[in-house]
C-alpha cells in the first residue's frame, strides 16, 4: 500500500506538505497542490478511511448539505469537495433540503446527525434563526459555503456579491448605458437567497455613485433560474419603456433573460445588453457577460478547512474569519454599447 | 408525530399506497404520487430513519456513484432519486469517481460498502469487467440508471439511446438535410459513457434505413460537454465542405456546436442546424431543438426500485427487466430547412 512517504518523494515536497495538500489547506500553492494530487494519483494513494475513524468512535462522514443540487454553483462546489473530502478519508452524505420543509425539519429534528457525521457543510443555504439554533446546539464543527447566514464558531467561505453586483454594473455603465434594469431571485424563495439580494445592493450602489437612482419598474424579481429570468424580463418588457440593458443576479437568470429578448425580436446585444454573475459552465457557449466566481475553489477551500477539526485540532481565531475569494469580470457577446435611441 | 394512516387520510387513498408512492414504485399513477407528495409535505410526514435501520443492524444508507455531479443528467437522477430515498427515511453517500482511477480504486476496493451501506445506485457510470466483478462480490441490492453496463440481479433504468439518435437524425431528415454531421462523446472518456456509442448508432441507423452510409469525415468525437462540442464543430468546419446539420449526441455538446458556429460566423439554423438529446435544464433558454428524456423520473424509479430489496424483500424477475422510458422530440429554434448550396 502506497505510503505518505511515497506521495511525498515523488512530488518532491514534504509529508507534512502533501497532508496539507490533500487537505486542501490554503497555506499550499495550486502549484505545489497540483504536483501532490498528481503524485497521489500516479501512486493512488488516499488517506486510510479507517484511520479517519479510529480516534473516539468517529463517523469518518461530513454531512453536506445544498438546497437543490442542479444549480450550476452548488454542483461546481459539491464536486470539488467531494473530492478534497474522498482524499482525505472521510465520506460524504448529501442532503437537498430547498423548498421541502420536510426535508429540512427532518435533516434538523430527526436525521440525528451528531451520530451518523463528524461536521456539517451548508452549501448556498441560508437558515432561519430557529434553524441556527438547532445547528448550534448540533455542537458539530462545520463551515458555510455562500450561505448569507453565519453560524457561530463556523467558518465560512464566499465571494463579495455586493462586489459582483456593482462590478457586473459598472460594466455596464461603462459601456455606456444609462437606463439599466436589474432581474434578480427572490429571496424569500428558498432556491435564491441572501447573495442575490447583496448582489442587486451592489447593482444599486454602481447607479448612486454616479449620482443615479434606480428606477423601481426597471427592477424585477423572480426565481433564480432560467424560467425565473425569462418570466422577469417578460415583465420588464411588458412594462413598456424598455432599458438598454439587463443585470441579472446569476448566469442561469441572464440566459433565461437572452431568451425571452430574443423570442421578442429584441436583439441581443445590439438592442439589449445583459449581464450575469457565475460564469456558469455554459456560460462560454452562451457569449454571456458575466462577473465569475470560482466555485470549485470555494468547495475545496471549504472541504479544507473542516479537515483540521476533524482531526481533532482546535479553530484558531484567525481560521473564523472570513474567507472571501475575488470575483472578475468575463466579457462576452451578450453586452455592448447601448442602442440609439 | 404525524402517522401513515394520517397522510393516506388527507390523499384519500390507502395506506399501501402512500408507502407504494413515497418508495417511488411505478405501480403509482403521477397524479395520485403528488396528491400524496403534497399531503406528506403539509404534514411533515416521513418514514422513520430508526424504523428503517433496525432489521439486521441495516445502515439505512444508499450510496450513489456517480462519474461526476455537474453535469446535467447526472444532477437531475440524484436530485430525485434523494428526494424519494430520504422520503423513505435512507441517507444517501454521494461517489464521484470519473476520471479518477484512484477514486474508483478506493471507493471499489476501500470504501468497504457492505459496512456502509444497504444498496448502491450506478449512474451514468459503466463499469470494466474486473471492477463488476467487485461489485457482484459485494454482494449489496443495487440499481443502474443509464449505465451502459449489467450488474447481474440488479435492474437497470435508462432510455433507449440508439432510438434517441434516430429521433434526432429523422428530425433532421424529415426537415430535407441530406449532408449530416454527428459529433459524439468519446467513449474512452469516463464522463461520456456506452450512451453515446448508442446514440450515434442510432444516427448511423436513420441514415442507412434512408439507403445512406456516414460519411466517416462528418464524424467528430470529443469530450461529452459544451467545450467538447465547440472542439468538434471547429474540427468538422476546419475540414471543409460543412454539412448542413449537426447531430450531437448530447445537449451541452449541441450548445458548444451552436457556439463555434456561431463564432464562425455561421448562422443557426439558416446555414446549419443544430439538434441535441436530453432536453437539458437550459435548452429552452438557448432554443435548441433536442430529443427530451425524463431525467427524474429515471432518479424516482431507480430510488423507487432500492426500497424493495431494503425492507427485506426480494426482487420478483420481472423487476430485473430493464425498464426503458420513452424520449421525444422538442423542435425549438436551431434546427430548420436546409440551405441552399
Amino acid at each position: 500500500m502506497t505510503r505518505i512517504e511515497d506521495v511525498a518523494r515523488l512530488a518532491g515536497v514534504s509529508t507534512a506538505t502533501v497532508s496539507r495538500a490533500l487537505r486542501g489547506l490554503p497555506t499550499v500553492s495550486e502549484t505545489t497542490r497540483s504536483r501532490v494530487l498528481l503524485a497521489a494519483e500516479q501512486l493512488d494513494y488516499s488517506a486510510s478511511p479507517s484511520a479517519s475513524r479510529l480516534a473516539g468512535g468517529k463517523t469518518g462522514t461530513v454531512a453536506v448539505i445544498v438546497p437543490r443540487i442542479t444549480p450550476w454553483f452548488v454542483g461546481a462546489v459539491v464536486e470539488a469537495a467531494e473530492e478534497v473530502l474522498h482524499r482525505a478519508g472521510y465520506e460524504l452524505l448529501l442532503y437537498n433540503i430547498g423548498g421541502r420543509e420536510h426535508a429540512r425539519h427532518r435533516l434538523l429534528h430527526r436525521a440525528n446527525l451528531p451520530k451518523r457525521v463528524d461536521a456539517v457543510m451548508l452549501v448556498a443555504t441560508p437558515m432561519g434563526a430557529d434553524d441556527l439554533a438547532t445547528i448550534a446546539s448540533l455542537a458539530l464543527p462545520g463551515v458555510t459555503v455562500s450561505s448569507g447566514t453565519v453560524v457561530p464558531g463556523w467558518p465560512s467561505i464566499r465571494i463579495d456579491d455586493r462586489a459582483a453586483g456593482r462590478t457586473a454594473t459598472e460594466h455596464l455603465l461603462g459601456l455606456g448605458h444609462r437606463r439599466i434594469a436589474c432581474i434578480w431571485g427572490d429571496p424569500a424563495d428558498e432556491y435564491a437567497h441572501p447573495a442575490h439580494l447583496e448582489r442587486r445592493r451592489g447593482y444599486q450602489e454602481a447607479l448612486n455613485a454616479l449620482g443615479m437612482l434606480p428606477e423601481p419598474r426597471l427592477s424585477v424579481e423572480n426565481r433564480a433560474d432560467a424560467e425565473g429570468g425569462r418570466l422577469a424580463t417578460e415583465e420588464l418588457l411588458s412594462r413598456g419603456d424598455p432599458p438598454t440593458a439587463i443585470f441579472a443576479s446569476c448566469d442561469e437568470m441572464a440566459m433565461g433573460a437572452v431568451n425571452a429578448l430574443r423570442t421578442a425580436g429584441v436583439r441581443v446585444p445590439q438592442e439589449v445588453s445583459v449581464v450575469g454573475i457565475d460564469n456558469h459552465d455554459l456560460a462560454g457557449a452562451f457569449g454571456l457577460s458575466t462577473v465569475a466566481q470560482p466555485a470549485a475553489e470555494q468547495g475545496q477551500l471549504a472541504a479544507g478547512t473542516l479537515l483540521g477539526p476533524l482531526a481533532g485540532r482546535s479553530r484558531t481565531d484567525g481560521e473564523l474569519t472570513p474567507v472571501i475569494l475575488p470575483t472578475w469580470l468575463v466579457a462576452r457577446d451578450s453586452t455592448g454599447p447601448p442602442r440609439e435611441d
